[in-house]
């Protein structure tokens, strides 16, 4: 890994003026790269699978997280458990990136075969007196919440996590992510750092002028505004929202879809925050006609204007939980400039391709929003290198969310960098 | 930027040999390349455009020059300006490389809005308090000297660029260029680092082995050669060159066109070079036949055999002006072994493409001599990286230009890294 | 050339474990590829060439090693000499990398013009006071074992090299390598540190899991096994290879050809390591049938089932020397996470491809493993970066010469960072 200079970054972290976007350094210098990594990426927990990708003994799923890999396979005891993907001899990396199905997990260069538990079981010429024991996979830390599978590269991982899951699996328990399938995985590079990206998700108030397509299902000013700054129809639509709102929370909750607010983005580590707002038109699903996209239900989900549960963990992830489908975004930084956004879109595991949705119509809306987020993530990338950029000032109304996120990075880099 | 030791750099400069090639770091080294950029490129008058590319209000060109961006705007006023590429808010680019018109500088992000003249006109969302004033786009210096745009990243520009100016005008203005227009652009990415690329373009040591077609109209010896070992007809042709100078230069000045040799290269920031030469065969365009490649001549020069006024400025152009036609160049270095060498040919604004000009035929010669000394540039990349490569002597008698733009650059490294 | 630690990377070399892979900074950092290129590959003996592909008078080869370059030349005086290949004057490279046929050599750049033993002949323009005869071509230690060719880079060469090819030259000359040409040369880059590829070509642990094709000629349990953990027939198998060579090196031995095993390994500069190897099924060569891929024997040859001489050479080659064919190997490293494994197939110079031989056939075993060790070396690299990986132990049985490389290394590296 990278070596960078603590103190010189704790001194970048220290002199960040709040309200403000972060100096070029955060996006641009290879050693705060080499910082996030280890500080925030290699002690976080970090969303990166869904089990119904491991639904059986054997299956495996492998996630590349800079320089590391990780193999998440479910062992022939129904567990499911993350191992370093990298051999105890001579190091090989045993599965490439993306999903297997494995009886061993076997080194393809010499043969060294681990069990799904880790244990090393067979390794050949190695003479009597080697011991096999000290010699298994090295162990990730993995978590489940609700079907999202978190993995922690630290030995010591954040223990706020089991308090997330229990708060957010009511959220997520009527979607029943246990029983979907996924439908479509897109693996998007945005040439920009990966806090661009995570900036650039969250705020609505590049929306009007950028996502036409996402604004169909999406209210932009759910959000924030400037109340001050309307004019007669934009504050008749914001109050149409906000009724919109209350009525949806009180009727959910009412049926038994927890609604509200839990917003911890800035007081732990595993910052997190979550709603279930309402959506547009129909106010079915984040479609281009707002309408499901996919005729099986999730979860018996019987309100099919359940709107869309947003929730974001942070440093890597954010998803869309609707009654049809569910869209997961997880980001992946591959250097300073560029981040990988794997997305992916959930539908019921009995749902049938062609008959049930259509992936065109599934994926439309998303696909085309992160292109649009691409687009933006690398024209930001391109100013905030140039020599003349000067950190500018956030919206108090639109950009709040933005500096939590601001405020939660620099008080992990902190704790992190000692 | 990259950071470099101003200590270690100024000793690299203080040891050069005078008379040779720079050592290998100034050609290779990343260091040597930030320093260049922060002392030259960034505190230098640069040639980056033409006033044509800008030639009602509402047009504007973007400009990369390595991080940086610059975009030069023709304001309702009718004043050209130049602002940072990078937007007040979270600094995005406003506009892409090349040209654009617009009414506005909208930020593509949040659609913030700047004026032609870079004040901020609208931000959303902001709230009551938020001081527009404060937040107009950051102004670049800019020059026009006869129709040639020079930018100064710096907000201490060299203040001698005035007198070059009032020095050059005389030479230019016959060529008109406010009424010629862009007939054709080049972009080629040279392999190698970019004073190798000034370097090449300072001598004509190289032409015959190298440049059949740039030889045709170019005379080979105009840029020296050894008297003493030159054979007859040699002598002979270096005669009738010489005869030919001194005549063209007294019927051309007669004539009104300022010819004769100006040279301040090593003496001053802004450093210069400038004589009209005479071509061979016809002595009317740097053509494969030498006759003008455009029938509209630029300015109403009379005499077809104008020659071709060589201008070169310090650090990054060169430029042909003939009666028919100009051909400026300039270089932007990309990183240590990367030069961008732009390129293009300008017409009278009134000719007509396949009626008055043909684009082959215009841009033919320079864009195979272009191709040739990129070859040359790469191949010398490759040599003096190689640790077997010791700085060698240059020609008393071919490669005094080259010197001097070597002493003019040491001695701007040393004045600027202080 | 990078700069590096030398105290840092001394450390790096003191704690190394025995018997255990390398840390991961010894194949991932720049600094240790730096200190490589510095300390092994400038001043030990490079395989690069063979005589054959500089037969006669003004045939040429240039071979890049890292930043450097090296011009093989056999000059009128039937003498072949190497040279730096870079020109005096400003640098440039005189010839593109590959085969050439020279008269002299003339830079492109400005026409220096160098004879073939490095004198410079002629220099244009450079006036009356200039002394030709400091500015030769700077050489490069050059020697010729039984026509395979090895540079050093360093004027101050290890001088074992004479001992090495004193006693190669018995094993070699039977195949009269003079006679031979290059029937197919194959450039394959392997994405792993050049210490990967020597390691994987050190140990045919992973030749039964991964090299079907080679294992046909090749005994998988020639470079050793672990004896208690063969079953009945696999240890019958191996006391039929040991018969098979003990009985083949004496009716070898008597032919007169020297095959009883020399290793030096770790104990020299130059290490080195030779065995005539039995093959399978006919014995004859490494092809998939085991039948001699050429029709006209080297050296006139009369015992077909000659077998496959290995030869090793430290920092960078290994050689199969059959009765049909040569099969020779250089590994050039690119930086530290690329290699080039250069292939050279070599037949008698008479033979006539399409009627002795057919090109497929002859290098259908080596194309296919190195694509497999391709593969392999890949996998280990992105192992190897990750920072869950830890050194593993080596096999006894089966790695025991990738220990001597690795002492070979470590000693080398000590001796020469002093």
């Amino acid at each position: 890994m990278t070596n960078y200079d603590s103190a010189a970054i704790r001194q970048l972290v220290d002199r960040r003026r709040p309200q403000h976007a972060l100096e070029s350094a955060f996006y641009t210098s290879p050693e705060v790269f080499a910082a996030d990594m280890d500080a925030i990426f290699h002690r976080h927990w970090l969303y990166v699978a869904v089990e119904c990708e491991v639904a059986e003994a054997g299956d495996a799923v492998v996630v590349d997280i800079g320089a590391s890999s990780v193999v998440i396979v479910r062992g022939d005891d129904d567990e499911i458990r993350a191992f370093h993907n990298v051999c105890r001899h001579r190091g090989a990396r045993l599965l490439p990136p993306g999903p297997a199905i494995v009886g061993n997990l076997v080194c393809p260069y010499h043969a060294w075969t681990y069990g799904l538990d880790g244990r090393l079981k067979f390794a050949e010429h190695m003479g009597e007196g080697f011991d096999h024991s000290c010699l298994g996979l090295r162990p990730v830390a993995l978590k489940s919440m609700a079907g999202l599978l978190f993995v922690c590269l630290s030995d010591d991982p954040p223990d706020d996590m089991d308090d997330v899951i229990r708060q957010m699996e009511p959220y997520l328990a009527p979607h029943d992510l246990k029983n979907t399938r996924v439908a479509h995985t897109a693996d998007l590079i945005e040439y920009g750092n990966w806090k661009l990206v995570l900036e650039n998700n969250r705020e609505c108030y590049h929306c009007m002028p950028n996502h036409p397509e996402l604004t169909i299902p999406l209210f932009a000013y759910g959000f924030g505004f400037a109340p001050e700054e309307l004019d007669a129809e934009e504050l008749a639509q914001a109050e149409r929202y906000d009724t919109l709102r209350r009525t949806s929370h009180e009727r959910w909750e009412a049926g038994g879809l927890p609604s509200r607010l839990i917003e911890h983005l800035e007081d732990r580590p595993t910052g997190f925050r979550t709603e279930r707002l309402p959506l547009d038109g129909s106010g079915e699903s984040q479609t281009m006609d707002t309408m499901a996209a996919c005729r099986v239900p999730l979860g018996g989900l019987r309100d099919k204007a359940s709107g869309g549960l947003h929730f974001w963990t942070q440093p890597n992830a954010w998803h869309h939980f609707m009654g049809d489908h569910v869209v997961t975004f997880s980001v992946i930084p591959l250097d300073e400039g560029r981040t990988l956004v794997r997305t992916k879109w959930l539908v019921h595991k009995d749902a049938v391709e062609g008959v049930d949705y259509d992936v065109e119509n599934l994926t439309c809306v998303w696909n085309t929003t992160n292109r649009q987020d691409a687009d933006l993530v690398e024209m930001t990338q391109r100013g905030v290198r140039d020599p003349a950029y000067i950190p500018g000032p956030y919206s108090p109304y639109t950009e709040g969310l933005v500096e939590k996120f601001m405020e939660w990075y620099c008080m992990r880099l902190k704790a992190c960098l000692g």
